[in-house]
């Protein structure tokens, strides 16, 4: 947890994972190994559609058996700078079109660092209301959740190659 | 007037203007310039912000007068391509953060034209009750009649210089 740059607005995140940038920036951007972390276990992650440039579709579905699945993430991506910058929003959908429910729009920032890498998600919401909900509907918990996981898996993954 | 790729969802202005494209780039990229033709005269535009990378922030406002000036769009650009294209939304306003008010994203394009330029401006929604008030609003009216603004605008300078 830090404080992001709009407190009174925003919610962040942040972590030093001892593993080199490209892995995490590929446990990111590859769907299989994305699905592994990106809901807290034992919630299981199903990728629809991850189409990594401006205005691509963000789709995620979400389950509790790993049997019927719903929505999760329905949104696109702002912006994707190869191993430093990913922005996505669920107030737009596929090509930009705007969203039937709009949240919130996250920047991803992987910086080196001595130990590994500087992972920080920042979650931005249009007003104060909406973020305090965010934070009273778990942010830190399942954020800081599924970036512990994100950290797990590519640390052991850079400990055994 | 043309039928968007979805035209249950979207609506189109189009219109060969005849001038070069960097002439028409340069009317809608120089605040100044477009000042003189985005709002329907005789009303009066005044660009508070044109921002013109992703994320950047757009904010123009409107008046009757000249002298009292309202919110006209409140948003931000979504992709600058050089000459080519132009997207924004007010689903966002600056650094990508969720507005509190969403309607439309648009698609502004400029291609070559044996007479000069060829203009496109598309008008997404989130679904076809939006999409059907904003044409009940005067879309093409309104949208075709700045359009011609900016036709005029190049086409007059064009012809001078």
């Amino acid at each position: 947890m830090i404080t992001p740059p709009h407190p009174e607005l925003d919610l962040a995140v942040s972590r030093i994972i001892k593993a080199p940038r490209s892995t995490v920036w590929q446990a990111w951007t590859d769907p299989s190994r994305f699905e592994q972390w990106w809901v807290p276990a034992p919630e299981v992650c199903r990728v629809r559609e991850m189409d990594l440039r401006p205005g691509g579709s963000f789709r995620t579905e979400i389950s509790q058996d790993g049997i019927v699945f719903g929505p999760h993430i329905t949104g696109c991506f702002l912006a994707v700078d190869e191993l430093e910058r990913i922005v996505f929003t669920d107030a737009l959908i596929a090509g930009w079109r705007p969203s039937e429910a709009s949240f919130v729009s996250a920047v991803i920032t992987m910086k080196e660092h001595p130990d590994g890498t500087e992972y920080t998600a920042t979650a931005m919401h249009r007003n104060v209301a909406d973020r305090d909900r965010h934070e009273q509907l778990g942010f830190h918990d399942g954020w800081g959740t599924v970036t512990r996981q994100l950290a797990e898996l590519v640390e052991s993954r850079a400990q055994t190659s």
